[in-house]
């Protein structure tokens, strides 16, 4: 039996069999993947309040019903508490546990937020022609804490995190434009240019993720990053807390195509 | 002292000195004018869940703070018991009073939600050439409930309310492209062409507004209406709800042209 690595369906059958054990990048390019926070409806409320005020970091594809694991907009029959490779347990914000099957967890009260994801406008960049470093050296981008403040909503509130990508001048403009089409997965660039003007020192050293290599001439560009969203609710030591691992995000059916043509 | 008509702040400063009533159709014509929906918190989830899983009937501008008037993103400084001209006021689902201020209901626990309406990409489409015989014959849309299902949310749940208007053939594209730039404003059609696929019965008999008059060869285009989340929500009778009275909208400090660049 060969896996068909394009087939979201596949691949989510795998990972909850145990049989599929890598990261998603790659994976099932065509398709959405998406960013897992899983909040007690206590939370839920201004969680997605946060994430409505502030839609370039929280661009939100699906919220479930309380107490549902059933993603049935972005993945109908698919179930989040078993078809993403590796989860984070967080309890008061601080990591307790990581598993590869979060049922155990799985409460009652629980809401599932799934968030678009930067492998989406990715693509979309790539296919327009705009070359992209990091995708060439499988390197991870660069991501910074920045001076932007988000928007608080009650107990969420801190500061964006930005994702940084070289550009060559010569595709700046298409690198805005083939990202603002995709508000479902971070949209356009917050940023382009000087980074000390959102807080960043040192351009060479992210906080999160690899340093990216410049070539003459090429532009610092800055996207709002689904690291944001994470780094906000646990910042509030919310009681209880269910994320994906970095890297290990939910695939779902939902063809990149479709989130441009709304 | 003459009033700048085409000035949000000076419109609201007359209408809450209740020097100015009349509907806001044509007033401050470059800004987004607002739908009102004000609910207890204890709703306020659902009712935002809701928006968030029916974005193209219920695009979210601003959500305020629970038992906060202040609008502070889309309008800083006003004040949304006494800006808008007239307030509809329901207990269980049911109108209790109309009134031109609505300070008296207003209570701590209370969320506002505004919501973009179709002039925005009504104002959109005259600028790109469409014609539309309702603006030059100064009477309303149609409009009718359909037989679209919007997704529920807990305890909201109803059919999608679409507006009609007749567009020739030669702007059919237009009209789909100039109001699709603004999904803050509903968007792209939800349907073009034959009403009976929407349950829809009879094309000159709206169930609100006033009936449209066709050119040879115009094609009825549908789209969501801002209607839909005050029927949703009325529906499901919640014990207290605010609304805008019909045609009087919250007119805020974004230009149209701002919900076009995110």
């Amino acid at each position: 039996m060969s896996l068909d690595l394009s087939n979201p369906q596949e691949i989510r059958a795998a990972i909850r069999k145990g049989e599929l054990k890598r990261t998603t990048a790659g994976l099932a390019p065509d398709y959405v993947q998406a960013n897992l926070a899983v909040l007690p409806k206590e939370q839920a409320y201004d969680f997605l309040l946060f994430c409505q005020r502030n839609p370039q970091s929280c661009p939100l594809l699906e919220v479930t019903d309380v107490g549902s694991a059933e993603p049935k907009i972005v993945a109908p029959g698919a179930d989040l508490r078993t078809d993403i490779v590796s989860y984070r347990i967080y309890e008061q914000g601080r990591l307790v546990d990581e598993v590869n099957d979060a049922t155990r967890y799985w409460r009652d009260d629980l809401v599932a937020f799934l968030l678009g994801c930067s492998f989406t406008f990715e693509q979309a960049m790539v296919q327009a022609g705009v070359r992209l470093w990091h995708l060439e050296h499988e390197k991870a981008v660069a991501m910074w804490r920045t001076n932007i403040q988000c928007q608080p909503a009650g107990t969420f509130h801190g500061p964006m995190v930005v994702s940084m990508r070289p550009i060559r001048p010569g595709d700046l403009a298409k690198a805005v434009t083939a990202s603002a089409r995709f508000p479902g997965a971070h949209g356009a660039p917050v940023h382009i240019g000087d980074p000390a003007r959102i807080g960043i020192e040192d351009i060479h050293k992210p906080h999160y993720g690899d340093p990216q290599k410049f070539e003459p001439g090429d532009i610092p560009v800055f996207w709002a990053c689904g690291v944001t969203p994470q780094a906000v609710a646990l910042e509030s030591k919310p009681p209880f807390m269910i994320t994906h691992s970095p890297g290990n995000m939910f695939v779902t059916d939902t063809l990149n195509s479709a989130l441009a043509a709304l």
